[in-house]
């Protein structure tokens, strides 16, 4: 059997994240349809990182075993005149049987965007987080840097959310502006459930104190989800990428 | 009675074009309701350019005549909490008594924005045309600068449309390329009906011949819509910004 690693695009707002769900409409659902329909075989796909509904992705990394002979342009053509205009492969390779897109994953890095002016954005309303309250940057950017290494993340994961192993490795971590729109972006061994979302909410309302990197890490300290932030929403997230 | 200026961003996929029509949504029609529910009197607003269906707007130009007291700030606040979240108040300031939108206008500069490369992108699906046929965008840029000056666009008007003075002057017009995207940009006084999009389509498909700048002159003083290329669609096309 080939296996076939795909590289994918998506706007998230109408789909119930990646995860197959019964009575939902999710990414997964909507590739493996599309790839059993080209096929005519029963396909299913395995993706590198479980985006939460509403979550965008710039290169999701997913993979699938094939009997089909089909040329690799061939398969990305058509599943990109199959899928919906808001699922898009961006690049279609043949790997070794081994490879599996989530466990041979080596880091994720996600981003999240936020547009920071006083007022809302029509064109850029899907894809940012419309946050007028000021930024420190620097500061942020600083509590950002704190977070690089091995920590125990549970304060950060969305509760209800039942991961055995909460440490993670954090490899870069950094916040930047650009103009109207501040930027987060963290790459990671792994994410715990919700986990961007939460840091990205604890770290803008940390900012304008004193101490806010001692603050950051009493919270990451505390091992409990309440004494966090909350969330910032899901659709200013975009996974960016997938390193094996 | 006060004149308020304002400047509008939006995204233009869901309506029927700026302009009101009866049993159409237009962006006129959602900004008249809204000033029409805050000011609580039946207010007309005139904008600076008719954009078309499905064309977005980075800085329409708007204004209105009202006895509202309420500041600008306010107005601002209140027309984005009451309009639909894909139009977008960016500016609202106080102009003299004799300012009118379209007719105090010296130019309206529209950009046109491609998507150029092997397959598309679910994120920039509603504000570019995907088009995968290469560019040569010097070439196009050098056919672009030629059509600087006062000249007789009625083969690039939509046919159908009425304009009895199809004479336009364009100050500037030029092609650039930033990684996968090529841009079109057009600032002029005036624009006849589709005459971006008819331009744009016309170079595109006139790139690759030798001769191209005489070519679209021939084209240009053939006065006839049907000698000219297919217009690109509107969803790559954006009204930037109108100068007064």
């Amino acid at each position: 059997m080939r296996n076939i690693k795909l590289t994918i695009e998506y706007d998230g707002t109408n789909y119930h994240g990646w995860q197959i769900q019964p009575n939902a409409i999710t990414i997964q659902t909507a590739i493996q349809d599309a790839l059993t329909k080209i096929t005519k075989t029963q396909t299913s796909i395995i993706g590198a990182g479980r985006t939460d509904t509403g979550v965008h992705a710039a290169g999701q990394v997913a993979n699938f075993h094939t009997r089909s002979q089909m040329p690799l342009i061939s398969f990305q053509k058509a599943l990109n005149a199959t899928l919906p205009r808001d699922i898009v492969v961006i690049n279609a390779e043949e790997v070794s049987p081994d490879f599996h897109a989530r466990f041979s994953a080596v880091s994720r890095c996600y981003r999240y965007t936020i547009l920071n002016r006083a007022y809302p954005s029509a064109l850029l309303r899907s894809s940012t987080y419309f946050f007028p309250e000021s930024i420190e940057v620097r500061d942020a950017d600083t509590a950002c840097q704190s977070l690089v290494g091995k920590r125990d993340f549970s304060s950060f994961q969305r509760s209800g959310s039942e991961r055995i192993n909460s440490i993670c490795e954090i490899y870069e971590c950094r916040c930047w502006q650009d103009q109207d729109l501040v930027y987060f972006e963290i790459e990671a061994d792994a994410f715990l459930r919700g986990m961007v979302r939460a840091i990205v909410g604890t770290i803008l309302k940390l900012y304008d104190r004193e101490d806010s990197v001692n603050q950051l890490h009493k919270i990451l300290d505390a091992r409990d989800r309440s004494v966090a932030g909350a969330s910032v929403p899901p659709h200013g997230l975009s996974l960016l990428r997938v390193k094996y």
